[in-house]
């Protein structure tokens, strides 16, 4: 076969090793929070039948799913007249039923039905891996990338709502990261809201609307209101609601007054007003959390809560986001299954953490020291300590040839190692090793168990 | 949509949090011994260009490789031909440009020659991550699977096959795995025995023959050598080969004797012992290492030595395998790119400890305590405890609702959370809480201070 220049398919990326070690620092770190709170892990295939997948993404997600050509002679299972009339659409599930997974949520549906009689409830999953969407490649958007999912199905306990702003303070908090809002919103509240406006029912486009209001401010979000088919009045009747400000305490005492003729809208409040509570009894200190009756995040499927969180020094969207539903698997046939979840936008929060530089030096630390290769015979010395340093739990490694000290001392500068280890003839004589500082450049002169002390 | 009972896609499969915790204590043993040894970790896109994985599987691995389809209107790329006669082979290659992952050799492969002047050599990497082969399915079988290799490029050095031969033992050590075998054979003595049996480049039928000296014992494979080719006086002066046995030393002996007409056999002797004295160089003691002059794995990709780990107590294939290659990325026209690797199969370590009992208790360790709810007060001043034990790094949870004790009980035992604080009114007024085992059912009063300072 003739030799070809490879390509990464378009919107795919590798990870290197510097990539790797800080993608690790950040999974490691919300892995460990997920833990601590009692979640538990689960994977699911990246394979699913396209019959689990189709349908609940809407008719624009349908078209984002990667669908794998059926094994074989595919071909047999078309018909004439789509064939003929060279119909894609038509002929996709006659040569396709299996596609990649678009999210981690319908897998985990399909999960929680399939396993409804063994699950124990609530029950407490997080889910860490990769989805895939046909979308257009562009800058920060690709066709694969990692989903960190974390849900609570089982309980309508405000408990988790709290729970789930400790994860996000502790994740964030761990990740040296204090310059983000926790955006709090119920979607009570804005049912409430399109009543008391005059506009029972219109939450949906009125949260279409509202969610724009970042991006164009008021008077836009009124002309799309009006176009949105809300009247005059009900817009009128909604302005005073974007005054609604100060501190949390004084946002729900407007919101409670404002609303104060919904029920829906009332129990919103009410709903906000415990899980701060709650994130209070906890003795936790979460400055970070703001309530936002504006926040109007992916409003169709959440029923209760919604959170969202955005970095403040920096420009980007959301870096994490959730909210409680109440109808996870009814596609699947078994209604009433409630829950709450959140998801950490991964690459974002690598983008953020990059650019206010907080990965630690040590997420990149891999091996300790390199043992330089003077010789062949020093060289089989050497294994012996390399031996003493494993057996230490010092990452470590013998260089593997005799090659020139400049090409060891970049090796070992290319992949981060700390130091490099003297080890000639001379050294396994005198028992005193060089053991040099790659950063600063000092060498000292040590014994093994001087540098094991030191390193390990 | 009407509610439809969803199903895996064939072949593919959930894991739940119990295989999830044991996955991850073979994943992550593996992953310390690999970062120990200096390996790093590299992580390439499930999805690839149809250009970079077809051709290096032969042609039944090229029938095995997912193809997604083209997305859009995938048809207009059809050509009318291949249409008319419904010719699925000739029309995959117009409606479908990528597929998934086969193994983790070739996107390695890729990414060495992409990365090629960026990276530093040698170079040591580790990949962790699913591959996926349109396989027909069955008992141990799997479309969607993990591969974990390790891998060095870039070097000649034997070193690295010694360190090899460490990281097998220290795995499966850690893994308090003893009764398995390594066996450990070099290409080069393989080319030897064809030529000395007068069989010169004839090593290729000759591995496919031995191979399956296991399964079908000598006198079919010296049929088989017949049926192959090979002559009479050949297979004849092929069988004291099969009479060298003994310890390592003994074949070795044995080995170079038989093979000192051929410089290649000698070669290859040579290096085995090298790879021998370096183990023992170390100091390390691997009675599991045993020199297999039969060993023929993958023939046709290895140059050098050849690894191949079995279990000895358990029925089961091999669990680990790997060898020395010299032409890693040639198809991808970077000739020359020398290396040696290994690879876990952790679909059947998994089997092989589960069927010896060998998973700790502890690899299922979650949660270390749930406090009971006994009512809203309760459970509001309960927020406090959780908050000190997570400080203490103490993974802990609150059940989210008052619901009977028994059911609190039933969910601890289900997730296997092995102690249930009381925590009732009562208690927070004494400041003594009951500390239930789950397992014993003995019940302590401590305070929280004590408790901590049990579970932390």
């Amino acid at each position: 076969m003739a030799a070809q220049k490879p390509s990464l398919a378009r919107g795919t990326r590798d990870f290197g090793p510097v990539q790797m070690s800080r993608r690790n620092y950040i999974f490691s770190n919300i892995r460990q929070v997920f833990e601590k709170f009692g979640f538990q892990p689960l994977e699911t295939p990246a394979i699913e039948n396209l019959s689990t997948l189709t349908g609940k993404y809407g008719e624009e997600g349908d078209q984002l799913l990667f669908k794998i050509l059926n094994s074989g002679d595919f071909m047999k299972g078309a018909s004439d007249s789509n064939l003929a009339n060279r119909d894609s659409k038509a002929l996709v599930s006659e040569i396709s039923e299996k596609g990649l997974r678009y999210d981690l949520t319908v897998p985990f549906a399909r999960y929680v039905v399939m396993n409804q009689h063994e699950i124990t409830y609530p029950f407490k999953r997080y889910q860490i891996q990769p989805v895939w969407r046909a979308d257009r490649p562009q800058r920060g958007r690709y066709r694969e990338f990692y989903q960190c999912d974390a849900d609570v199905v089982g309980t309508d306990s405000l408990l988790c709502e709290a729970e789930i702003v400790l994860m996000i303070a502790e994740v964030f908090s761990r990740l040296s990261l204090a310059d983000y809002s926790i955006k709090l919103n119920n979607r009570k509240v804005l049912t409430g809201m399109s009543e008391v406006i005059g506009a029972p029912g219109m939450e949906g486009p009125l949260c279409v609307a509202i969610d724009k209001l970042d991006k164009i401010g008021e008077e836009k979000v009124f002309a799309e209101m009006l176009e949105r088919g809300f009247s005059d009045n009900s817009v009128e009747r909604f302005k005073p609601f974007l005054g609604i400000s100060g501190t949390n305490e004084a946002i729900l005492a407007g919101l409670e007054k404002a609303l104060s003729a919904s029920e829906t809208g009332t129990a919103g409040v009410r709903e906000l007003r415990e899980v701060l509570e709650k994130v209070a009894a906890f003795g936790a200190d979460v400055p970070q959390l703001a309530i936002d009756p504006t926040l109007a995040r992916g409003l169709s499927y959440y029923t209760g809560c919604i959170f969202e969180v955005k970095p403040t020094s920096v420009q980007m969207g959301s870096i994490s986001g959730g909210g409680r539903y109440d109808n996870l698997t009814g596609v699947f046939g078994l209604p009433g299954v409630s829950g709450v979840g959140i998801s950490f936008g991964i690459d974002r929060i690598y983008d953020v953490l990059d650019e206010l530089k907080l990965f630690p030096e040590e997420s990149m630390q891999g091996t300790r020291v390199l043992i330089a290769n003077f010789d062949e015979a020093s060289a089989v010395k050497a294994l012996t300590l390399l031996k003493k340093f494993r057996d230490a739990g010092i990452a470590s490694e013998l260089y593997p040839e005799a090659a020139k000290l400049k090409k060891q001392f970049t090796y070992a500068e290319n992949k981060k190692i700390p130091f490099l280890l003297m080890a000639g003839e001379s050294e396994f004589q005198s028992g005193s090793f060089g053991l040099k500082d790659i950063n600063s450049g000092v060498q000292e002169a040590l014994t093994i168990d001087q540098i094991i002390a030191q390193l390990g």
